[in-house]
This record gives structure tokens, C-alpha cells and sequence, in this order.
């Protein structure tokens, strides 16, 4: 029997409609928390195929989510090229920005394979203990992976990216390129380890003018699309262009991906509207409506299921589960949908 | 004669179109800097009217810019309810957090109008001055106020802010009606004082889900619109829904703002499709194309142009100019603009 989320992926509208959640194994979870402190550092976490695929498949136990989403970090893929990264407590990664040739010199796709090798052993892991629920894999999207890789941390505005894709687009367009291709060979990795769909999470599309988006999201997201299918012909990919806004229909139709994620601020009918019948849709609750739970949780969860009803749907949020959410209003979440 | 802005803002289509840009009194400019170093801190300099007209005007000199925007500050209001500030240098502003009934109390709308007289002497100093140029004052709009004066910093996703919307939503709706009028006040008070048009920047809109949208940010847009049309009839409001994105076609109609303001990443065409033709739109070059100059801006300040080719728009940027910005790019803007 093809697995709940596949069907849908596949086209078909599945009523009351699968659900997963971005971020669902992580630190709102005491059992993560637990798993994390045997741990050495997180990224070193990621690269452990027994844990990882423990975190994995954490939340699919305790909520019966209808999908694993791999524990990996999108700096895994920028590290497996050769740069430098640090986890620093409250703050978020630091990577060594790169700002110019020389720099990009410093990565090596030629490196990638081997360094991914431990995620690709944790997919394979997963696939074997994940039951009726479907593995997803994952990465960063070139442009947001560029976005970080040349800040070197996070930011409001990646000031230092965009003006250098508008600055020196020749060098911007390299990275690009070189991120977009480690991408294929990590995402056909995965597949080929046992994802059954995968997803670019583009976190930071939204910061773009429309000539950028096409050129830095929509184009590399096609690039991506083809390859995959090419080498592995029906597995879906699952865009995440978040705060696309009124290019999320061009984009959807440009790139070729089979699902489009959307993010909180999307009115599921307006969206709707702009995105192609055949396109999956995939959200998009409020995360900040977990962490307050009860009635507010409630209505949100039903202004969702009502706003994508009749269209193929995968529930899920707009952004990712925050760590102050409290498990027990996931669980509600989740016997809300599943009772809808 | 009309000015050009104003005629725009009636609903006139004008080739070139009329030309300002969010932020253009500010760090960017040397004589801003020397004013800056003169005054006391950035408080004192938004409330010491002769500094504050004069940097208002010092961007309308150098570039012959249609419009002055007034130079102030969002929590001129905040401040003026009696929410103490801080500005700390590099980290942004500090407020004491609103986060419970008591904190709520403190403020008083009775201080609001001695509190911002300052601002209103300021209004009637750049307007006696302005010339052929329009005076556009501004407020924050109610949503993003309260993200602030909830949070107490800036963030990334105001968490606390719209925690508190969900989870304790009389006190969160008390908090934005308390704002909203004396939003009304402050943007009447500056109407009486000379200011042509208003703006409301909701820098923090799309952050909302679309019930929260509707409730924080289209219904407080409504009232004050409503309010200000009854008390200065024919006076536009600009509303600055950032990050809407498919929400953008409901906000103009059901809030009833004469014009919108489009962020960078909103496609001008795909956009004005959603927004009725009656509803001016103002935008959206991205700042960071400012900041690259040359061809780039070249390219971008032309898909500006052609995007909303046809319908009645301000150029503008999709948010406001980095304090990196070379003048000499901005001259060079404001020339292709006026030779198109």
C-alpha cells in the first residue's frame, strides 16, 4: 500500500490530509534533549548514523507523524565542501565568509561524497525502522546556503550576499552553481539511500527582488528538479521558497517540483489561486499557534485544514516547531487533524 | 499646480513617475552625519524640531527627491505613551517589555499629544520649507509597534509578541486598540500640521498568519484610515503591509488605504494583478541594488519601472536605504528615473 504522504505527493487529495512538521525531532523534545547531551557537538551529532537516525525517527513514535524528516543541518553540505563551521551556544553557526575568489578556491565538490557518507548511513537507517511513514531527505537551497556561506552567520538581510550577487555577480554565480550541483549529488545521495521524496528549504527567497528570485531560486531550483528526475524519475521534490509571495504560482510552474511548501503568511486560497492545480501544497500553520495551544491552537488548525481543502495537501507549518513549543500540543495538533 | 506626488495619489498615471525613497534622510548622508554628531542622542535629534526639519529636507536639496519624507522615528509614539527607550549603538532600540495587564497600564494616551508636539512643530517647519516637493509624515503601524513593545528588542520572529496575540489575545487586542488610536491621533496631528499624506509602516506584517493578518494588521489599518478620512477628507494614506505577499489584494481593498507600498520581493506585475486598478502603488527597488550601483541598478531600476508601467506609481525602494548606500548611487537613480 503506497504510504499516505506518497499518494498525495502523487497528486491525490487524501482527506483529512497527512501531517509532519518542520523541525519535528528537536529540542522540544525531552527525549532529543536527553539523546543530545550524550552527544559531542551538533554537528558531529549529524554525523553519527545511530543517533541521528534515533532523533529522526523520535517524533514518528511519539506522534505517529505520517513522515521522518532526516536530522541533518543544512551546513552539513557547506562543510562537506570544505568550509569551516562553529556552533556557538544562543548565537547560530559561524562559517568562515566567502567573499572572493580565493575563497570559493577553498571548496572542493570532490570532497563531498565521502563527507556525506555518514548522512547517507542514517537515511539508510531510517528507511529500515520507519514503517508506514514516509523518510523524507532534505537540504538548504543554493541560495540560501550562499546567503550563509557568505555572511558567515545569520542575519536580517544577508547584506553581504546580496550585494555581492549584485556586486560581483560572476563570483555570486559560481557559488551558486558550485552549491547547486553538491546539491544534486547529496539529494540523488539520499534517494538512492531510501528518501522517498525531498525537500530545498529556501529559507531566505523572500529577500529577493523578482529579476534575483528567478535567477538565484526559481533557476537553480529547476536545475536541481531535473537532475533528480532524470537520474531518479518519480521521486518528488518539495520546494520551499518562503515568503515568495506573489511569485510562489511562477515559481511553482518554472521549477517543476511537485509540491510547494508555504510559509505562515500565505492565505491558502490566495495562494492557491497562483500555484497550478496539479501542485501539491504543503503548511502551513503558525508555529507561534503551537506554542500557545488550546483554543488558539484550534482554530488556526482548522483555518488551515478549511483553507486547502479540496486541493492535494500535506498539513504541516509555515516555518519551523520553535523549542519553547510544548510536546503535548503537538499531540493535540496532530488528533485534531487526524479527526478532522 | 498639484504636486506630483499628490497627483499620483489621486489616482493619476505620470511618466516619469514621481520618485522618493524609505530612509533617504538618514546615515547614508554625510550631512546627516555631521548634523548627527552635532545633536544628542537619536531621541533628542527627532525631537529638537529645528535639527529634525532640516534633516528631513537635506535628501529633498541634494536630489530634488518629489517627496520629504518626515525624519523621526517609530517610538517617537511608543515613547510618548510613556514605554521608556534606549538606544543602544549597533544592537538597535531597547524598550522596557509590555508583557503583562500592569505593564499595559502604565501607558497613557493622555500624554501622547504634549509628548509629540515636537514632531508636529517639526511637521510645520519642513512644510513652510518643502517647495514644490510633498510632505509625507509616518507612524509605525500598530502590528509592528506592538511587536516591539512587546518584545522589547527587535528579532528575528518576535516570539514573545505573537505568543502573547495567541495566548492571551484580550490583552494583545487592548495593546494594538490602545496603539491604534493614538495612531490616529498622532497622524491627525500631523495632517493639521502640514503633512500631505501619511504613511503606516507595518515593517513586521508578514510575519502574521492570514486570521492574525486580518485582525492585526488589515482591522487597525481600516479604523485609522476611517478616522483620518472623516477628520481630513481628501488626505491619502500609504499603507506598508511588508512581506504580505498573497495577502496584499484583500489588505488594499478591506482596509481602504488610497496607496500600497510593495516590498523588494513582490513582482510588480504579479502584484498589481491582485491589487484593484483604483489603488496606487508605490515601490519596490531593493535597497541592496542601490548599495551595488552601476549596471546592476541600471537593470533593476528598469524592471522597476517597466513593472508598473501603466498603473498610477511612486518609485520607491522595497525598504529602506542601507546606511552603506553611496549618495552618488542614489543621484545616479533619481537621474534614470527622471530620463525615462
Amino acid at each position: 500500500m503506497t504510504k499516505r504522504i506518497l499518494r498525495v505527493l502523487a497528486g491525490e487529495a487524501i482527506w483529512p490530509p497527512p501531517i509532519w512538521l518542520m523541525r519535528q525531532a528537536g529540542r522540544y523534545l525531552p527525549e532529543y534533549r536527553a539523546l543530545r547531551a550524550q552527544a559531542g557537538g551538533f554537528l558531529s551529532l549529524c554525523l553519527t548514523p545511530e543517533l541521528a537516525a534515533e532523533v529522526t525517527l523520535q517524533p514518528v513514535r511519539r506522534f505517529g507523524m505520517d513522515a521522518a524528516i532526516l536530522f541533518s543541518d543544512i551546513f552539513v553540505l557547506s562543510w562537506a565542501l570544505g568550509q569551516g563551521i562553529e556552533y556557538r551556544d544562543g548565537e547560530g553557526p559561524v562559517l568562515p565568509p566567502i567573499r572572493d575568489a580565493k575563497a570559493l578556491a577553498g571548496l572542493d565538490i570532490g570532497r563531498v561524497e565521502k563527507a556525506v557518507a555518514p548522512v547517507l548511513e542514517t537515511v539508510q537507517r531510517v528507511r529500515a525502522a520507519v514503517g508506514e511513514a514516509a523518510l523524507i531527505g532534505f537540504a538548504g537551497s543554493p541560495f540560501t546556503m550562499a546567503c550563509y556561506m557568505v555572511q558567515g552567520t545569520g542575519s536580517k538581510d544577508f547584506a553581504h550576499a546580496r550585494a555581492m550577487a549584485y556586486g560581483n555577480p560572476d563570483l555570486f554565480d559560481r557559488l551558486i552553481d558550485l552549491v547547486t550541483e553538491a546539491t544534486i549529488l547529496y539529494l540523488a545521495g539520499q534517494i538512492a539511500a531510501g528518501a522517498e521524496a525531498v525537500m530545498l528549504f529556501d529559507t531566505w527567497a523572500g529577500l529577493l527582488s523578482p529579476s534575483q528570485f528567478a535567477r538565484h531560486v526559481t533557476a537553480p531550483t529547476r536545475r536541481i528538479v531535473a537532475a533528480l528526475r532524470a537520474a531518479h524519475p518519480g521521486v518528488p521534490v518539495i520546494g520551499f521558497p518562503r515568503l515568495a509571495g506573489v511569485s510562489v504560482g511562477a515559481f511553482a510552474r518554472a521549477s517543476g517540483v511537485q509540491a510547494v511548501a508555504l510559509d505562515t503568511s500565505a492565505d491558502p486560497r490566495a495562494a492557491g489561486l497562483l500555484v497550478d492545480q496539479g501542485v501539491v501544497l504543503q503548511g502551513n500553520l503558525d508555529p507561534l499557534a503551537v506554542v500557545a495551544g488550546g483554543a488558539a491552537l484550534e482554530g488556526e488548525t482548522r483555518a488551515v485544514l478549511e483553507g486547502f481543502a479540496g486541493r492535494a495537501h500535506i498539513f504541516n507549518l509555515g516555518h519551523g516547531i520553535v523549542p519553547q513549543t510544548p510536546p503535548e500540543h503537538v499531540a493535540a495538533l496532530v488528533a485534531q487533524v487526524r479527526a478532522a
